[in-house]
């Protein structure tokens, strides 16, 4: 009994987040806003890959927002804002994903200017389940994936590499050392979303970066010839 | 309005979450049980080093059994049956963590003699951050934290790492590979959990096994002398 009302009540919070998420992507599309959805288990390596994407965004010239979500902490924050990218801060105090809802209070509370922001990142809550119901108006949600966290994770959380439309594997400089089957890693993610998308990155040794930047610039073209 | 209404609806949930976990762990003391509630991020290691601890028990006459969850997969039951040990599977089906009631439930349906079961693991759902909330009748919260996930994740996720009894570091064969501060990582658990028992593990190379595995030999030793 409790159980049935409580999924009623989640299905009408969810479909007024979604409402709100909807009417965050015409606002996005309408600045020309290209709004990524950064989704992954905690410890995937999100926060040094955006270090390295927001790098080299800035240094062509690109005007760059991140928002970090975090239970707790800020460090994702100051690491980030170190790059020189605008950065906002959302500490969830406990909750396990990021809602539109907050997506849209911390854009206000950042006064940032959208017409001015070419690329936003949204950084999720590390957690493979809870943020795949949550949408948060973005263009495209990317999926991180570790070759530390074992080539069968893709099987086991199916609803989160289904829902997401690119992947990237990251810590690739780590595969002899795990001993991670690559190939079957790539298999299984497109198990559960076939042709999906897949970049092979490790931040840390720099290496595959560059194409997946110049993949999000090639979406916001894609989407954006007024610029 | 409909916020404040679910979390008065999730406290119902909660306490009913509570009442049988209590039902569960007297049931468990009654009969010389010791529960154990694996909790960890996706990836961390808990299948394998489950794998281990449960080779050693067996080896040396214990008797042991495991609940294994997982959302879709029964790939990790698989794998722990063929250490012999009593396994069963509970599909959460997208659920993202555990409860008493599953608990209860799949006892029930595995038909285990508890009287004849002195180890009894349960492995949660990868996830950092809701199952600190779900009480399932255990004796002990065994965390797990790979080194390869960072040295901040105890900050990150103070809930949970503050609601475990024990912290087991994973994967200490790729400290050097990934340059892990393990004293900081150390130093970051029992700033959220002072005092916790840290064991150092590598389920690959068998290392740090044979010392948690005493630990939890004598856990139950301390709890149930008649045996």
């Amino acid at each position: 009994m409790l159980k049935t009302r409580l999924l009623e009540l989640r299905q009408g919070v969810l479909s007024k987040n979604d409402q709100i998420a909807e009417r965050l992507r015409e606002r996005f599309h309408s600045e020309g806003v290209l709004a990524l959805n950064f989704v992954s288990a905690p410890g995937s390596g999100k926060t040094m890959l955006l270090e390295r994407v927001l790098e080299r965004l800035l240094r062509d010239g690109h005007r760059v927002a991140v928002l970090a979500g975090d239970l707790e902490t800020d460090n994702d924050a100051q690491r980030l804002a170190r790059t020189g990218a605008l950065v906002h801060q959302i500490q969830t105090h406990g909750a396990c994903h990021l809602e539109a809802e907050w997506v849209q209070q911390h854009i206000a509370e950042a006064r940032w200017d959208l017409s001015d922001i070419e690329f936003l990142f949204i950084e999720n809550v590390g957690n493979l389940v809870c943020p795949s119901s949550y949408d948060l108006g973005e263009d495209l949600r990317v999926v991180l994936i570790s070759v530390t966290e074992g080539e069968d994770k893709p099987l086991k959380y199916p609803v989160l590499f289904n829902s997401a439309d690119v992947a990237v594997i990251t810590k690739i400089d780590l595969v002899e050392a795990v001993e991670c089957d690559l190939e079957l890693m790539k298999r299984n993610i497109r198990a559960v979303r076939p042709d999906m998308r897949i970049f092979e990155t490790s931040a840390k040794r720099d290496i595959g970066i560059q194409p997946f930047v110049d993949f999000l610039i090639e979406e916001r073209k894609q989407r954006f010839t007024f610029c």
